[in-house]
């Protein structure tokens, strides 16, 4: 089986230029002008086209069981749906019940993501602590190829953990070279602010953002932030949504900590005013947390992007669909929080960041793709087009344009929070494992062919930490010097 | 009983002028050029001198219980070494256990402090939480004057209060019209600190600040400061002493958010080498918390008083000597919290600040007593020089010049951070409740002439919040618009 | 004459506090409870009301000859508006052409001046620069009472100083103790960009905005703090307009740099979209320099004034009426800069600020009076309630509801930028000199009755410069050290 | 002629795995793990150490004539020393004389480069301005492969160009494409200050720092960037020295401009206490433009490194010797401005930065190599290691440890800023265009063997910038609204 794609414009986090790109065995073999296609090589035709490496997706929630329900979006038709999108890979959360063994839930999810139809890896959610939860993060990080581990600072009474189970936690990701990342909302003030909005009858969609609002993401960001600084660690923020933990990263980022922040692509293009639409469905379509934020939010976070504070888009894809929303339609606190986005995102961050000139070619790949790769440790291996790298890659029209649409999209849920818009730049070609899967609109994948990928431990951002603080003994100062300065 | 302070130059925290003050029954009665002195008044001779309210601070212990033993310097020496320095009111600190009535504890401190020479007031902590607690906070701020509740976010299996229990509290602050303030150290990380010191044999005093690093005083600030926000309440952060806490203040209010800073003299002259001496008791007489810090902070404390973003100067005098903080020797985490300073405060600002010309003569008086009068609701009574104030005013000698030292001083510990401090700058005369109870050098004091002083609540910052939140109903967007800019 | 003013809350910048206040000679007398009123004093009712130091603002143009045309509002049309807005006193510009010598444009100014209703005062523009120039600063700070010196950065080919001039001029304010001031736009960008809009045909009044974005001002404002930072003296910034330059002013102050920031009315509430409407006049009408922003940067002049880092608020009230707006209706550029505001400004800031929580009370007389009388040093003279001052005070009506129109101002102008604004909180009374001058909507002023008010040079912030840069000789330092940290 | 390097760990500015390489014809052929090496290929043990990019140096001044000499080094041997050193590139700058042709200049620097035996190119000094300048920037871009022109905001009365003539050259690069780029100090005030130090007897090399003071650095660089802004172009800043222009660069970089920050590495280690040094010669040797800074910005500009606010990493070596030096020895402002360092930046980097934890070993290839690739437009065929890259390559060997000394280095040059420094890491070999030109600390390279690299012009940071400044005409704003919020 063996690929070859002509005529394109090689675009990588780095650099651009002119090169045809010969794929074998899944993967890249060959690089250079003028290729020539052996015998029986599929040939396509990327000509005023670029050729990326495929999409990274951090972040995604396939058929989680949440908030007394299951996400619809399964592994196999979320896998299909990222592919449509040129998205290559996804990487998914096993999120343990408290007192569920670590190990346990792993192996369920490695389970249900069997049928997925691309490659995907897992993150690992601490959300309680013992010794065995201890000893289960070694054995992921050493035989699972698991090298992050998820903290929800928020979801009271649920699976938010205490800052004394973080820091356990964060102290045991620093031992293994494991990235510690985290949802940064602040828990206490969130349940605070819901039982003030239901004692004042606000039980509707409004409420949701009312009770989440940017200073609780800032607050917990900066603890996270803080706590990793104590225990020298770096550390992920998911979806940063907003000015205050954009600020919390980029104060800490500016003093040298290793803090890296992703944003979704939803946080870049809506605003906080779906919730106060008087249609339920509408509005409750659109809960998730940390919710939709005011307008100027999102300046702020393209500007991150830019500046490159913020390294990593995903979308938090996460499917309820109108008859699960309605299990809150008395109370705002009861909707399922998710909304989808892994077909999506990469045209929407084409359309309103290159075409629009907020972020260049090479950011592009940078922020869809290698970024990830690299924080999550599977580079040059994903996230590049290399030599000997897998052979995912999207084959981007750039005057492709189309109208974003729950109608035709294939996310299995009812609605898409980028209805109507309209994008200029699609993939023609998504190439998964050295294969097409994806052309001229239609999928061609096979269930179960997606790989489970291994991440080790230690990414480069540990280099920067092999000199931790060095505990010091008294020295013989006898009078020290008094006054400042 | 009358006093003519004669031709001085009255500084007031807004202007300076040449003038004459006269004092009777205890209150400024005429401020004026070439006043005549009624038969019978004493004349302080002011020329050459400023004539200036007198120094409040904020932030003293007298013989506070604390760590298994009780602070050496009680009301009557304290508050006579206030006056030696040209301060004429504290505000300590009423602190109960957890479970202990706060009426209880109210008045236990103040049957200790009957025994004051100059005027005083409580700030009343909160340690624990239940309705008691709330109703009794609501009969301290009616009945019994005090507008100021103290939370430790610090001293974890102590009087640490957790964030449930700050969110409560605050809420009740807020209704109430009470300044909520914090000591802001992290004490789950301080705890965690602690215990890797030990484990790693650093037993000694140089564990103390290594264990309580700038990092952790950020975090708490921060977190205090988002928690008010939401809240929607004015906040005041006790001994703010590093970069990392000075910048959550200072974004704060360059974002309107009423928050005020208070930082001690030593922490703006003393650095973190002390605890690095080999003599224990040297570096033990040090041991307060949060601990002084590496020199390059104080740069940043001084141009947060500069820049108006720290408000106050206080000394949190606290005394313990040498035979109590031995109960350290063998871990540092057993020595008692605590030195002096509230004798020392005005001279060492006066020299460091005024004479090096960080300070204006206006500004000094800001820092030392007017601010601290109006945060805590007793301006223009304290802390200013017009009619119908009391007159609790200092003569201060700008060409005096003297050395601090442990020999001299009026405090009632063995040892003086300042220790051989040249000074230029001192009080010549000390005037409390229109008495001159200082004067060349001499105390004239009576025990029990001071009077506790109630402070009213809702401070004019409460002005500032009169819009709160509104909470926000769906309205009739049907199609809200999709894109960013 | 004489005045007793009852039953009123006195606000002053540092407290609040119920008092009467017996005024006699035009200045404060007497300050307290239930004062007696002599016989025949004019007894002023304040139930109900504020009373505080009346407004200063200080920036007007009065009959300012400027851009081939000369300002509708003269010296006694328009300090009789600033009375019936509260305002009792102006600090104008004399503005030597160059090559004009500065003693007689001043004395020019002085002439035009003498019509005043209230009391006034004059910076003095530095346009040019020789030794005439040099001697001239000499007399005006010395015999005139003039300690504030303003510099054009804008108006290439007119009154536009070089950075060398500049250097020159600063250099001279800091030898004579007076306030360096600046118009911060950077005039070589302005002039680029009005030729490029001109070029490209883009005549009408939306080129004003257009072709002075803010960053021209946010330039300028950075280069004027660091010219007044190497030449070590204090620096006051008229109209700062938008982030940029309020983040340049923020950024040295928290450097402990003594700068200051004044704001207009005009730029807290207005926005950019006026320059767009389609009617000429409407648009024109608003042209001045820096012009009205984008609305997101209202908020952070907000908070500029709320944390401080804004002291002042002023008008730049230079008046054009539609006739004389008419010669750029080809050209934008031939559009005479200038609007109203000095009756308005209080009311709007009341309005806006503190009914809408923004500022406390005593926030609202530091900027709109206290501040500036500081800064320009005639407090406590001016913008006080203190025995001794001048008896300029405004009773202040927090329920008088009213609408401002151009119909119903007392400005000598055909427009007003706030027209069909409804305000809650207006002057009921306003007192100048120790008399009523207006009253129940009435003005009863006498042509000639203001006073021109000396300034002292060294206001309190040169204290903080006593410290000059010491000039360092080299020192034995044989071998220095080598690595960092 | 054929190079296999074998056994080596590669380190991209991406990623780091076990790889050997392949060159041939002097590009990289093949990369691989156990490559076979062709008969007669050279085989380079890299056993242990790490194949990276070989260095470049976007800053050296070979041969300049300055101030009235010419440095000692020429093309020749500061290629050579860089070879030694690992740097496989130097981009040069040419520096017309005012009035000189920018052809005629650019030829004879071209004439001078002949001798180099590494690759060379060169940036282009714009030092005055009419049409002809801009023409032969026209020439110069699309003929001779210059893509970036730099500007000195410094050297009053030499080759400082005014704020008009920077916006004229701006204009023109962003029209052709190029980088502007600037030496960033405030001529004027660099000026006033000499004038000052010398009126007051300040003659020696102290008077250096002290008339350069970091605040005229932050001034210029912020006026550069906004002048960029403002004219939508990229910018390029040489050595950023301190704080203040650090500020600049991270302020406008959080805003999404795309401005670039290169450091030297004299700042990064060597503090201003040099120049008080009473040996003449000793503090002369150090004198450069801008200064050595007070250790604490130091901090800051690793933080920058670390935070990717600043890019690159130079040296702005420009070799005077002790006798030319003595030309300022009675007024420090004729000291031959400039030092020496081609050879040492890549072993100091290293040793301080990747040794100490503050880099990783990406970071490190980042900003000694790759950065100024990209931003240079010269990437991937310089500062990468890929198939078809020009065969520029150092093996380094991070366990040789020496100690650096101007007895030993190879640059032509009495004096060496880093005299004393032992250094963990250096080459062990260092290959250009494919051939081992320096290996075992001996050099092996042909005169003239160096070739001029052409660089293309539109780098990838010019797709950000599609979208110009939109200018707008009126809309149908009848009546805009009026208050703020």
């Amino acid at each position: 089986m063996s690929i070859l794609i002509r005529g394109g414009t090689v675009v990588t986090s780095e650099t651009t230029f002119r090169s045809d790109i010969y794929c074998e065995d899944g993967v890249i073999k060959a690089i250079g002008e003028n290729l020539e296609a052996p015998s029986g090589a599929e040939i396509v035709d990327a000509g005023g086209q670029y050729v990326m490496p495929g999409g990274i997706d951090p972040h995604t929630h396939m058929q989680l069981p949440f908030m007394g329900t299951v996400a619809t979006e399964d592994f196999y038709t979320g896998t299909a749906a990222a592919l449509a999108g040129g998205t290559t890979q996804i990487i998914d959360f096993v999120i343990p019940d408290p007192e569920e063994p670590l190990m346990d839930a792993y192996h369920k999810w490695r389970g249900w993501a069997e049928k997925s139809v691309s490659d995907y890896s897992f993150h690992v959610a601490v959300t309680w602590w013992d010794e065995t939860v201890s000893r289960d993060m070694g054995i992921l990080t050493k035989q699972e190829g698991v090298n992050s581990f998820k903290h929800f600072m928020a979801y009271k009474n649920a699976i938010m953990v205490s800052d004394e189970m973080m820091m356990a936690s964060f102290h045991r990701c620093r031992e293994l070279g494991a990235m510690a990342t985290v949802h940064a909302e602040n828990g206490e003030m969130v349940y605070y602010l819901q039982q003030e909005m239901l004692k004042n009858g606000i039980t509707g969609p409004e409420g949701h953002p009312q009770s989440r609002p940017p200073e609780v993401e800032g607050e917990a960001a900066n603890r996270a932030i803080r706590t990793a600084q104590v225990l020298q660690t770096p550390l992920y923020i998911v979806h940063v949504s907003c000015k205050e933990s954009l600020e919390a990263v980029t104060r800490a980022r500016l003093e040298g900590q290793r803090v890296f922040g992703e944003v979704l692509a939803g946080h870049l293009l809506i605003d906080d005013s779906v919730y106060y639409n008087e249609d339920f469905e509408y509005a409750a379509a659109h809960v998730m947390s940390p919710p939709f934020r005011p307008k100027d939010h999102q300046r702020e976070l393209w500007r991150g992007l830019q500046s490159g504070n913020l390294q990593t888009t995903a979308t938090d894809h996460c499917c309820f669909c109108a008859p699960q929303k309605a299990a809150g339609r008395d109370d705002f606190t009861k909707i399922p929080n998710g909304t989808s986005g892994v077909e999506d995102r990469m045209a929407v961050l084409w359309h309103h960041g290159v075409n629009q000139g907020k972020l260049t070619l090479n950011e592009f790949v940078k922020v869809t793709s290698t970024n990830a790769a690299q924080i999550f440790n599977i580079h040059p291996r994903k996230g590049s087009i290399s030599v000997g790298a897998d052979a995912d890659i999207v084959v981007w029209d750039p005057e492709m344009t189309r109208t974003i649409s729950a109608k035709t999209h294939h996310q299995n849920i009812d609605f898409n929070i980028f209805e109507g818009m309209e994008v200029k730049g699609s993939p023609s070609h998504t190439i998964s494992q050295g294969k097409v899967v994806y052309k001229d609109g239609q999928l061609n994948v096979v269930k179960g062919a997606g790989r489970y990928i291994k991440r080790p431990t230690f990414n480069t951002h540990f280099d920067a930490l092999k000199i931790r603080r060095e505990l010091t003994k008294p020295k013989s100062v006898k009078r020290p010097p008094m006054a400042a300065e």
